[in-house]
C-alpha cells in the first residue's frame, strides 16, 4: 500500500513511537503532583514544551498543548476574540481556511459577531490587501498553506499589514508545521502533532506574550488556564520528539518531494484527458498536489485507487458526507468534481509515484468508459438544445453537457437544467476549461454557447 | 515506591499498553477515510465504542469519546443546558462535585444562568430530596462517588426523583467507572479513561437517546457532532481494552481492597493522635480513604511520605496552588488541614499498606515535634478485623462473624465480606439479636461494631 495521504494524518514516526513508550513508563503520573513520579512527569512535560517552542519559534511559556489541531484553532480564535472584544467583534479569514476555522466563524456569527471572508485567486492564494482591517476587526486568521491544494499563503505580508493596526493574526500552521519554517509575525499559532508524525491527541496553541487572550471555556488551572483536562504527558513527549526529528528530515527531503510533485503536476494532464491540476504551481507545499478529473465521481476513483494500492484523499463533493462541494475549490473557481489530493510522506520511493502515474490513466478511463463519451473533438450537429439534468447529482450534469456539446454547431447554445448546487460552480468551470462560453444561469437553467 | 494515588491517575494497565501498541500499527489512519487503513481504523473505533458502551450500560451510539474526563463534564453540562434552555437556565449540583463541574457552573452563571448547590452531610453524602427540581431546572449533576473522600452518592434515588419532572441528570462517574457498576437512571454520563488504567487523552461522554443536546462548540461532524477534532483511535482502543480488563479485576478485588481500606480507617486513629478519618464508613469506594491530621501542613506530610516511598495526594489547602481549602472537606464541615488521600491500586500488596501504617505515625510525630504540643495518646477506640466470607453460603458468614466477635475489643469493628444475598438480611438480624451495632453495608462489605 502506498500511503499518499499525509495531509490527513501521518503514520507515527519511529522516534515518536520510541518516545511514547519511554514516556508511558516515566511520564504517566499527574504532573501537578508533588511526589517523585509527578515531578518526573512535570520535567518531561517542560522539556517537551521547550522543544516544541524552539522548533516553532516561540517561547516555552507561549506554548500550550491542546487535544487536537481543531481544538487549538477553536480555542485560539474564540479566546483571542474574547480577549479583544473591546476592539470589536469583526473577524477576518480567508475563503479557503480549514473547516475548523469556518465553523468557529459560524459560531462567532451566531453569537452576534461579524465575519469578513477574504477571497482567493484561481490558485487559492489571498492577496495581502484583502486583510485590510476594519476599525472593529478583533482577529484575522490565515493558514500557512492550504490543506486541499497546497498553496502557500503570504502570511508574513499579512502579518506586516496587520501589525500597524494592532489586529492579532492567528496562523493555522497545521499543514506546514514541522515541514517548513513558521513564517514570522503570528500572534497566535495553531498546529497538530499527528500531521507531523506525532501521535493523535496533541495539538499546539501558541499565544505570543502580550496578546490578550480570554478563555472561552470553564476555568482550569492546567496549561496556563487555556486547555482544561488532564495533561497527556506521554503523547506530548512523543509529539515533541517527532517534531524535532521531522524538521531535520523535512529540510533534507523538501527538494526531492518538490520534484516528485512536479512530476505529477506535469504528467497527469499528459496522461489523462480532461484533467485540471489546481493550486499554485510555484508557491506550494513540497509534498502535496491536487487535480480534478472531469466526468468522474471522486469516490469511485478513490475506491479504484485503493484497490490498486494507493491511499489518497479528495475534497470532491462526491466524497463528502455533506454533499456540498469543497469550499476551497469553489472559492478558487476551479472544477470540484473527480478531485484527487496526493500528499506524499517523507521518504516516499520514487517508484511508488511512478506506479501511481502508470495506474491512474487506466483507472480514469475505466470509470469513464460506461459514459460513452467521445473525448475527441466533437462534430457540430444542431443550434440549440435543452438538457434536463434535474434531480441528477454532480458530476452527471457536466457529463450530460459534455456528451451533448457536439449535438449543437459552433455558435449554438445548450441549456442545462440542473438543481444540484454543485452545478452552479462546475458548469462555468467546465466551460472555462474547455474554452466554451458560459452565458450565465437563471435559477436552475444554465446557458452555454459552443465556441469551438 | 508504593503508588497510592490512583484517584489522580492510574498507571497504564498492561492490557491497555498492549492494545495501544497494536492500535498504533493498525488504527493510526483517519477513520473517516475510505481507503483500507481508514476503514480499519474505523472498525477498531467501532469495536472500542461497543466495548465501552457494554461496560457502562449504554448503547454504542450513545457513546462519544472526548479528550478527557474534564472535557466530558464540560461538554455534557454545557450541551445539556443548551439543549434544555427552553426549560430554563437553572442548574443543580452537589457541593462536593469535581472542580470541572464547579467551574462549568461558574461559567453558566457568568452567562446569566442560575445555580443551586445541594448540601451534603458530614460524610459528604447528598440527601436525594436536595435534588427536588425547580420548574426552570434544566440540568442536575451528581457524582457516583466523591473523588476526595470516596463517599458513594445515592445516584439511583436522585435519578428516580428527577425522572418524574423530566429533568436530565448528568452523572460524573470518573471515580467509579470500571470499578463499580454504573448506577441506573443517568441521562448523561461522564468518565475518564486514565482513572481506570487507560491512557491519558480519552474521556467518555454518554448521552442517552432522546436527551436533548446542543453542542456549545463550533460544528464538527466527528463523534456524533459532539467532540471536535481528529479522533484518537489508538488511545480509545487502549481505553476500551483496559476498561474491560479492569472491570473483571475490580469485581474480584473489591472485597480485599475494602478490607485494606477498613484497616487504614481503623488503625490510623489508633496510631496517630488527633486524626479525623472522613467520608462515609460504609457507603464508600472500596479503595479510597481520606484522613486529616491536626497541626500538620499537608504538603510537608506528603513530602515526608514521598521520601519514605509513598505517593499519596491531598485535598488540603496546603497543597493546592490556589491556597483555598478543599471545597469538598469544607462542604462536609470536617477538618481540612493535614489532609491525606490514599487510593489503592488494584493488586496492591497487603504488606505495602502495613508499611504505610508503620511509617505514618513517626512522620506525623516528627512534623509535629517542633510545635511543642502535648498531645494525648490516641484513644484506643477498638481494633478491627476483616472476615472474608466471599463465596460462602448462608449461614456460614454469620457463623464466621459470631466466631470472631471476641477477636476485637469492645468499640472495635468487624467487616464481613459476603456475597451470598442472604447475608444482607442475616447479618443485621444477627446484630439485632446479639445486641451488636450494625453500621451498614456497601455491596458485599458489612460493617459491624462490637458494643458488648
Amino acid at each position: 500500500m502506498s500511503y499518499f495521504d499525509v495531509a490527513s494524518t501521518a503514520p507515527l514516526h519511529p522516534v515518536a513511537r520510541q518516545a511514547l513508550l519511554a514516556a508511558l513508563d516515566e511520564g504517566w503520573a499527574d504532573p501537578a503532583r508533588l511526589y517523585r513520579s509527578g515531578r518526573q512527569a512535570r520535567m518531561l512535560l517542560d522539556a517537551a514544551r521547550e522543544t516544541v517552542a524552539e522548533v516553532l519559534g516561540a517561547r516555552a511559556d507561549e506554548i500550550t498543548f491542546t487535544a487536537s489541531g481543531t481544538q487549538a484553532v477553536q480555542l485560539g480564535m474564540l479566546g483571542a476574540l474574547k480577549g479583544h472584544r473591546r476592539r470589536g467583534a469583526h473577524l477576518l479569514h480567508s475563503a479557503v481556511e480549514h473547516s475548523s476555522v469556518l465553523h468557529t466563524a459560524e459560531l462567532h456569527e451566531a453569537n452576534g459577531g461579524s465575519v469578513g471572508v477574504v477571497p482567493v485567486d484561481r490558485h487559492g492564494r489571498v492577496s495581502p490587501d484583502g486583510y485590510e482591517p476594519r476599525p472593529d476587526t478583533a482577529l484575522a486568521v490565515l493558514q500557512t498553506a492550504n490543506h486541499e491544494v497546497g498553496t502557500l499563503q503570504p502570511v508574513a505580508e499579512v502579518a506586516e499589514l496587520l501589525r500597524e493596526s494592532g489586529v492579532p493574526l492567528l496562523v493555522d500552521a497545521a499543514q506546514s508545521a514541522g515541514r517548513l519554517p513558521v513564517p514570522p509575525g503570528w500572534s497566535l499559532l495553531a498546529a497538530s502533532a499527528h500531521k507531523w508524525g506525532g501521535p493523535a491527541g496533541v495539538g499546539v496553541l501558541a499565544v505570543r506574550k502580550g496578546v490578550r487572550y480570554a478563555s472561552p471555556l470553564p476555568a482550569d488551572e492546567r496549561e496556563n488556564g487555556r486547555v482544561p483536562g488532564f495533561v497527556n504527558v506521554p503523547a506530548i513527549v512523543a509529539a515533541a520528539a517527532s517534531l524535532r526529528a521531522v524538521r531535520a528530515e523535512a529540510a533534507a527531503e523538501a527538494g526531492r518531494l518538490h520534484g516528485l510533485v512536479e512530476r505529477i503536476r506535469t504528467r497527469v494532464p499528459q496522461l489523462v484527458p480532461e484533467v485540471e491540476v489546481v493550486g499554485d504551481p510555484v508557491r506550494r507545499l513540497p509534498h502535496l498536489v491536487t487535480f480534478s478529473c472531469l466526468y468522474v465521481d471522486g469516490e469511485v476513483l478513490l475506491t479504484a485507487l485503493d484497490r490498486s494500492g494507493f491511499a489518497v484523499s479528495s475534497g470532491s463533493s462526491c466524497t463528502s458526507s455533506t454533499l456540498t462541494p469543497s469550499h476551497v475549490l469553489a472559492a478558487m473557481g476551479v472544477l470540484t468534481e473527480g478531485n484527487v489530493r496526493v500528499s506524499l510522506p517523507l521518504g516516499v520511493a520514487e517508484a511508488e509515484v511512478d506506479r501511481f502515474l502508470d495506474v491512474l490513466p487506466g483507472l480514469v478511463a475505466e470509470i469513464r468508459a460506461p459514459l460513452g463519451l467521445d473525448l475527441a473533438p466533437p462534430t457540430p450537429s444542431g443550434d440549440s438544445l435543452v438538457i434536463d439534468a434535474l434531480g441528477k447529482l454532480c458530476p452527471l450534469p457536466v457529463i450530460e453537457l459534455a456528451k451533448h456539446l457536439a449535438d449543437v454547431s459552433v455558435g449554438g447554445t445548450i441549456t442545462v437544467l440542473a438543481d444540484d448546487p454543485a452545478a452552479r460552480h462546475d458548469i462555468p468551470a467546465w466551460c472555462g476549461m474547455r474554452g466554451q462560453e458560459y452565458l450565465g444561469a437563471d435559477g436552475t437553467a444554465y446557458l452555454i454557447k459552443r465556441t469551438t
